[in-house]
Formats: C-alpha cells, structure tokens, sequence
C-alpha cells in the first residue's frame, strides 16, 4: 500500500482503477441527463416529407409571380390538405391547395403563401405578393436524413436528445450504467438524525451529505448505515454493501485504537492501494478495491463532516462520473484574486473555501473564515475551493488563485441576456 | 390583449404574473435541490461538547511544557474515554486519559497530544512533544452555537446543507413546492413516439423534450397528451390539466383555421394577457392566465421544434425558477467572439444555436449551421444561444456578443485544478 500521497498522484491512481460501467436500456423517459453509451442513427428522414411551414395556400410559384396588393392574383382553391394526411389530389395551374402547418406539400405545387397574405373570396383565393420557388416550404430531411448518426455515443441526453430521440420514435435507449454507491460509518458515538444525542453522540452527518453528492450528479446511493466499533459489526456493514459498485465509508481508517476498518475489509477481500493524501482538509483517505472484476472500488473518507464531503469532492466525484460515460469529469475552474492574505504551513495542498464576487471582469475570493475541517457551516457557504498549493506558505492579497467552482449558481444570470 | 412585444417586455409581464410558490415540508431525503422556505436556526450546539481532534491522550498543557524527544514527559493513563460517552473522572496533574477522536474532553485536561507524538509503557505513556492549551481540542459550539439561524431562507439545498441539517436533527425541512406543469399539444398530425408515423404524420416530440426541460430544473412535468384537432379534445384536454400550477401546450396558438385553443381557453376563463413575440425562432407564443388566486399560468408555445424548445428556455424556464424560490433564474451569459458574419433582417431579436469554443481567455462562437426552426438538431448541437439584438441586420466575424450558456458542461474541467 501506497501511503502519503500528493492529489495528483493519488487522482491518477484513482483514474487508473475506475471503469466506465457498461450499458443498460432504458425507457426514454428515464434517459434524461445520461449519457448514450450508442451511437443513435436516424431511421427515418425528418421532416418526413416536403411540407409547410405556414398556414396558407400550397400553390405554384410561377403563378404569383406578378401578385401585390393593388394587383392580386386570382386562383381557385381546388382542394385542401390536412395536417397528418397524405395528398392524393395536384395542384393544376391557376389553383391552389389550402394547407395547414405541417401538412405535406401536394404534387404540382412548389410554394407555400402565408394566410395573413391572402384573401379569400368565395372559392377562390386573391394573393397579394409573390412566393418564390420553396417558399414556406420545409424540405424534407431538413432536420435528419434517414441513415445519418444524429447522436453520437457519449453525449449527455438533455432535452433537445429527448426531444430528438422521441421524434425518431426511439422509446428506449442504451446508456451507460449509474453506479450504485453504498454509503456506511462507524463509530459508537454516531446516531442517525432523529437519534438521541445525549452524552456527548453526534449525528452521523457525512453519510446525508455523500448520498446527496452522489444523488446530485445522477449516482445512486445506498445507504447501509452506521456500525459501531467492533470488528463484528463492521464486517456485517461492509458485507451488506458488496454488491455495489462503490462503497465510500466515513471514518474508522485512521491509526486509533478502535479503526478496524482496515483490517476487516482486508479479510473480506479488498486491497488498499493507498493511505494519506497530502491534502487539508483531508488527509487519511484510503482507497481500494475488492478483488475480481466487478469488484467495488472502495472509498474510506476521514469522519470530519468537511474533510469527508472535500475527498468525496476531489476523488469519488470525478470517479463516478467518469463511470457513467461523462467525457469531464472535474468542476469548473476559474481565476480569482485573493481578496485577503492567505498562509499555512507548506507540505500539504489546501482546499480553502472561498466565497466569489464579480468585480468588473474580475473574481474576488474571500474565505469563508474558521477553515476547521470540523466546520460544516464553511462547505454550506462556500462557493469555490481555491488552491492553495502545497509548497506554498502564503498567498497574499491581490495575487491570482486557480479556484474549482462548486456552486453551479454562481454561473447563472440575475438578467437575461436581452 | 397585447400583441408582438419585444422580449423584454414579455419578460417583464411573466414575472409580474408569476408568484413565487408556497411552503411545504418534506423529508430531509427529498429536500436535495429544493429551496429553503424556513430560515433554519440551530437548536443545539456543534460540536455539542469540547472534544478531541486526534486519536491521543487527553492531559494539562502544564504537565508536558517541557516534553521533547530526547526528555519525553512521563504521565500515568488514569482512564480512557471512549466516543460517544460522557466522561466522568477528572484528568488529575500527573496523569492522562486515553481519548479517541471526537471524544468530550475530560474535567481538568485542557489538550490533547496525537498518539503519534507518544509512547506507551505499561500503565504510563511518554510525551515527546509539548502541547500547549488547547492543542487538538475542537471547541463546543465551533460550527454553530445554539439559537443561531445557520440556513437562511432562499438557500437552495445541496450536499452541504443537507449534512447541515441532517448534524442538527432536522428530519423534515419547510421549501418551496415545485411547480406541476401540465403539458399538452395538439393536432391531427401528432402521434406519440411508438406511433405510426405513415401518412405524413409526426411525433409530438414537442411534449417530451418540453417535459425534460422541466425536469432537469425541478419542475414536475404532467403530460396530458394529445389533443385532436376539435373544440371538444382542446376542451377536453385543457380541462385535465387545469389542477396544474402551470400549463404549457405547444402549437394551436396561431391565426390558422384549426386554431381553436384561444377560444377554447378564454371560454374556461383564461385570460390571454399577450401573443406574439419578437424574437426568432418562436414568434407566436401566448401567454396568459386562468382567473381565481390559483388559476394556473398558461404558456402557448410555438409548434415547431426549436420554437418550442428556444420559448420555453426564455419564458417559462424562468418563470418557474421563480415559483420554486430561486434567487436567479436565468442562463449564465458570456461574452463570445463571433467566428464568422452572421446576417439577418431587422425586426426580431435572433436567438442563434452556436458551439462555444475557448481560444486561450477568449470565447469563440460558432453557429450550428442550419437556423431553421425545423431543424431540432441545431438544438442537440447548440452550447449556447447568442444574443442577434433586434435592431442589428449584420454582425461581423470577430465582433463580440452576448451568449446564454445552455450546455452546463461547458464550464466543466477536463482536468482538476492541482
């Protein structure tokens, strides 16, 4: 086992073990925000024939050519054609078809004339302008060619690929798998939150806050529970969530007395990779994986509610989105200027979190302040981590910072563009 | 009735009509996403006691001022304090006690020195460091003091928030409810995406994509269905999607022959408060609202694909940003250089599906291709939308512009920032 890491390093390994999951089908009601693990080609041309874009009149354009308001042309409507029908009659010269948006375009004519630039006068229709040759008029395969790769495999399905695999009567899809993450602690002085925290028990936090990570960007996670501090009931905890395709526990991989973790998942199967990540907060991250193929990776987080949701954060996020098929797998990172003097001992990368305020074509970061990984009110405020680098000791006021973003708002308008 | 508004100005009329929805309380479980309606004040302090930050031993800073490697301190283990306990001895001068991380500090020590920094012998541990007052001693109350509002209302609740109010006990939070929209369409050509497809007919692709839209923002999308081209069916339909909060149709809202859905609305007491809007793709959209302090919103959104996407993105999205307690309810917008000429006629402002693409610290705006507003495909595409203000007939390749970013994963990494 590796022990005592850079991020980087321990980034790379974590990359190196995790998979892609392969595919599943799913209704196409369920594909919103996966991503195709098939190219999807068109088997039909859409629009599915010539056809209109106005309500109005199909007709030939050589007929209108002359058309304006002062001198209408005159021309008789023979017929008309219904949205969702099929032609069968041509439109002749001098006549014209009436013809709703959608409907296909009939034989003989090439052209459609909006509505609002006509009049009708009995069974006849006056034409005020001239229509060019297709014009109002949607070729067909405007959109799709039957045939053609409209969706290439790897691409996140959004509204438009719903809106575009429903139009192909795609009712069900191929993506990839989300991975099922099972979520469990340890310690004897956790509860769960309607529990009883008298004599000094806290709440077993970090196992709400992971499973809202996971839910947050599509994994699915399975909450086992809290064990408490024996060997037995550790194993009864880590047996339970074999089965899945990740298990991140928070704490008991620490060298105490009582961390048994270890040891026990050792027995059942699993081989730490590494221990210790030179990162605050943070540092006593263990990561693993079972034994054959399908084995879960294994996540030990440290039990600080903040150090839990950081290494989550840095390494399980991007793990799990790279297993469902996402091509980035990392935060957004922008340029921020450092609104105040940062320091710490240098030897370990920090994470500090930061709130940011445009100023001008500039980003000020601020630290939310205490940055105790004991702090959770620090991660409920912050808007960025930004990156302290681990050979650095201080950072002053005015410099430039890389800072990943974590909160998607910060991107989003008060005011529409117009 | 107001007729062909500017975009602003039917922007101004939706948020004027649109309320911001009430509370409801849910499961801490389904809270992820919503928008907090409660301010949150905690009602215990956390950490709820003084307590450990190591794995180590609890003693008085006074006994190992002198403490080094060479002449470790020697302190005999008077008891243990295990987590999730109340300690009840006294740390007495001379002695420690053994303590696990997260454990309450004992009655007379006042710090805690890491295991790593001792060692045992027999009953005695030898302290190899000094540790001054204080040293891995996480104060009661760091996080949050009792009484304190932690949670303010209007904080959208992600990971953080829910570790947040998981650690204080709450197991049920007050948010905003989430809109129902009731999506409907109709026309004579419209089948569903398994339907037969032979005559010219279409899918009513429009419902899908409108209900994924929805969906990926939090909204509840009810799909009613497909209304045949009668007064009786829009009746019908209309009808069943009155309970909604909003109702968005698409298409039937024109001037053409078949258009009944005004007349059928106004007779079930909406009030169309405006049509048109001058804007491309998506001219004919209505708006309006059923009568009564409940009466729903109802959006008339174009027909055509990308006419009904590109209205919903501008209006409706917004809208129900604002019912469920956003603070900001629109896209991100940069600004983007144009990497070619784009031409149009003056009048309607042009919303153009681009590909975004970052040339050092610039952004380079490419159009999809094909503007037509057939052609969904250019939405599957389209990163983001860029701003072709109404008045403008020409803008010329490297001039800059405003773009909505649609594409969250544009502002995504393909690297972390360390």
């Amino acid at each position: 086992m590796k022990q005592s890491l850079t991020p980087a390093e321990a980034q790379g390994i974590i990359q190196d073990e995790t998979p892609v999951l392969g595919p599943e089908r799913v209704a196409l009601s369920d594909a919103l925000g996966r991503v195709l693990a098939e190219s999807v080609a068109a088997t039909r041309d859409l629009p599915p024939a010539d056809n209109s874009a106005m309500d109005g009149y199909a007709l030939r354009s050589s007929d209108v050519a002359g058309a304006s308001a002062e001198q209408p042309t005159r021309l008789r409507v023979a017929f008309a054609v219904p949205a969702g029908s099929t032609p069968t009659q041509e439109v002749e010269a001098g006549t014209a078809a009436r013809i709703l948006t959608g409907a296909p375009i009939p034989a003989g004519a090439d052209s459609v004339i909006r509505q609002e630039d006509t009049q009708l006068e009995g069974d006849d229709v006056l034409v005020k302008v001239a229509s060019p040759p297709r014009d109002n008029v949607r070729d067909v395969g405007e959109d799709v060619r039957s045939g053609e790769v409209v969706l290439p495999a790897g691409r996140r399905v959004g509204p438009a690929e719903v809106g575009m695999l429903a139009s192909l009567g795609r009712t069900v899809v191929t993506v990839h798998q989300r991975p099922r993450v099972a979520i469990l602690s340890s310690g004897d002085e956790l509860v769960e939150p309607d529990g009883d925290v008298a004599g000094g028990r806290i709440v077993s936090s970090n196992s709400y806050s992971i499973a809202a990570q996971c839910a947050e960007i599509g994994a699915e996670p399975v909450y086992i529970g809290i064990a408490n501090d024996t060997r037995e009931d550790i194993d009864r905890h880590f047996r339970a969530a074999l089965r899945a395709d990740v298990i991140v526990s928070s704490a008991g991989v620490s060298v105490g007395d009582r961390d048994y973790v270890r040891d026990v998942i050792e027995k059942l199967g699993c081989s730490l990779i590494f221990w210790g990540v030179k990162m605050k907060p943070g540092y006593p991250l263990a990561f693993g994986r079972f034994s054959g193929e399908a084995g879960p990776l294994v996540f030990g987080l440290p039990g600080n509610p903040v150090s839990a949701m950081m290494t989550f954060e840095q390494f399980v996020r991007p793990a799990l989105r790279k297993m469902m098929g996402f091509p980035k797998w990392y935060r957004p990172v922008v340029r921020a200027r450092l609104g105040e003097t940062l320091t710490k001992k240098s030897g370990r990368l920090h994470f500090v979190r930061v709130t940011l305020e445009r100023r001008g074509d500039e980003i000020t970061a601020i630290s939310t302040g205490n940055q105790s990984s004991g702090v959770l009110r620090s991660m409920t405020r912050a808007q960025g981590l930004l990156i302290f680098p681990a050979d650095a000791s201080e950072m002053s006021e005015g410099s430039e910072a890389d800072v990943q973003v974590i909160d998607e708002a910060f991107f989003s308008s008060e005011k529409p563009a117009f």
